[in-house]
């Protein structure tokens, strides 16, 4: 179980390790996470030709790979440069953005699951269905399932994976063989700003570079997420606000700020 | 002509019904406009892989086609999810960005208007007027044309093509072949911040979704972008808050604000 | 040297005469630098396709290239505008975002310098160094030199290629043959918002646009983004505010404002 003071640790160590995050993500986030990633103290930088990408990775401390507007030359960089981070032992951290929505990203995440073996898979519900019953619908890039009715099918992933799943949602669970983590922090208006579940994943692949324990790393990454949503909301009139507040909450959060609102069991 | 009556209608239908526009669009304005459907209640979705359009445009109810970071891939895409669409009967807006700077732009939009048969066609003065007279000339993407010239055209161009036409500028026209609507909400502030245009062609995207008539939904689109715009501008000092406010407004766009500044003819 | 006058007399000509700047640039900051080139008051236009970069750059007033997220397709097109625009005359600024990461960032540089004479070269003090000592190690897209280090670099730079070489970091370098130009404004802030390096190649494009001397150009879009940085900075709480007081600065910025803060030596 993740505390008060494994979270400030670990938020210690990115801000001072400041650790180089490579993301292969989608265009409507790239902005929204390497801002994010600012924030909380990482260095992300963005590649994705094959050209490069397995040169990139090796200097990098984990790799987040994101498909939400795949296509094929996207996709054979982020395979190519998940095998180099899985030979070398960099933590990879997956989205499958829009899995169940079409047969192509449910085949193209089974596949980097395959072939990369990422440490974590974080989605919402739909997305992490969908990854172990192919027959999910999803609608476009939301989930249309519960977070409560995932639980089970995210075990039989996180065991035929090796996974951590994390499955976000108004409660965000963190998810392995053994244990579910639940993350209680956030706020409703986190649904009304795109791409805060790719800034999630992102956070993720902040904290899996300084805690090799995918488990704590990734219930640390939800809860910084959902306390600066909630700082965040109160003092944002709509998504727009949301969005500035979020950011500077991120880079503002205090070892008082967790004390006080972290909410975790 | 639209209503107070009916612009309301038609945004609880968007809010409630949040439905899934499914966006085919440039680099420059995918965040901007995902959050902007968002903030008014529909959900998007970006795709653009040859590989799945088809299958995310079925399980869309409607799709925005937008040329302003084209290339052939990207064109290609456009061209199969907007059959995809016109097959299927789901209704879909085309946004010619820099028609008439570029050859290439002006007979891409000619080539979708063809193939694809867009319900509705928004852009400046300019490119609506390159897509009538190919040897108009355009200052890059901003138009160097007044409303009231492509007027005319606009008419021509609804004629030929079935579409309706929208040109946005300080004041709005929507034109089919039997009438004009002219939309008079807006602010100059608005013309300082990329991607409103497309923005307004996003959320004209939305409202086609919820409504066949689709003079009365680009009206009722365009209407909606103009008075968040109004507010937006009165709480900023530049472009900058204007965004963020922006999206507010159109958050928390309320019947009293519509009856308040509602301004067409 | 730059002075109080020729800055605004800049200034001035950026606002009346609204330059067309071409950018081909990558997918994090896009929507970014089309912001502050429009807040600044001129008339960006991205576009990327070998298919039309050519009819784009022979229209616009200059171009700037940014390898930020650079693969095949788009640094052919890099190639084909930068050489159209050598051909013409018009102005190039190049931004070597990473070079010295990966081997494919620094050969891409040089070959883009090779080709397409680029009249700026705008990077970090790494990126700089790494254009002469291609054994230069940068850490992503961050700079692990001081600019101070590069400084004897990229004399040798400005030697070789002809090109005035701004190095940016906590003071921005602005060097030629000749000479070097000191701009101490700016803040430690933008740092950490993505894309800021970016925006100043941007802006160097619209200066370059209306004064063909490229050193003076150049301090006068680096002093702009300092004085801008520091007004921002000042009513910011963090990088989500930051970002969009910036735009709102470059926006507004006065003379009064540019008498009062402009440090250059």
């Amino acid at each position: 179980m993740i505390t008060k003071e494994s979270l400030i640790n670990d938020l210690t160590e990115v801000r001072s390790k400041s650790p180089l995050v490579h993301n292969i993500t989608n265009y409507v986030v790239m902005n929204t996470t390497a801002n994010a990633l600012l924030a909380i103290g990482a260095s992300p930088v963005m590649a994705h030709s094959v050209d490069e990408v397995e040169d990139i990775v090796k200097i990098a401390s984990s790799l987040v790979i994101n498909i939400g507007t795949l296509s094929k030359n996207w996709v054979d960089a982020m395979i190519k440069a998940g095998k180099a981070a899985k030979e070398k032992g960099i933590p990879v951290v997956l989205d499958p953005v829009g899995a169940g929505a079409t047969n192509y990203r449910t085949e193209t995440s089974l596949q980097i699951i395959r072939e990369c073996k990422p440490g974590v898979i974080r989605g919402n519900a739909s997305e992490i269905m969908a990854l172990v019953n192919e027959k999910s619908n999803t609608k476009g890039v939301d989930s249309t399932a519960s977070s409560d009715s995932a639980l089970d099918v995210a075990k039989i992933l996180a065991k035929d994976t090796g996974a951590v799943i994390v499955i976000s949602g108004p409660v965000d669970y963190v998810i392995d063989q053994q244990s579910v983590i639940k993350v209680k922090n956030g706020s409703s208006m986190m649904s009304r700003v795109t791409g805060l579940g790719c800034t999630a994943t992102a956070l993720v692949g902040a904290f899996i570079a300084v805690n090799k324990n995918f488990v704590l790393a990734s219930a640390h990454a939800m809860s910084v997420m959902g306390i600066a949503g909630e700082l965040a909301a109160k003092k944002s009139e709509g998504p727009g606000t949301m969005q500035i507040h979020f950011l500077d909450a991120l880079y503002k959060l205090s070892e008082k700020e967790i004390i006080q609102h972290l909410n975790v069991e």
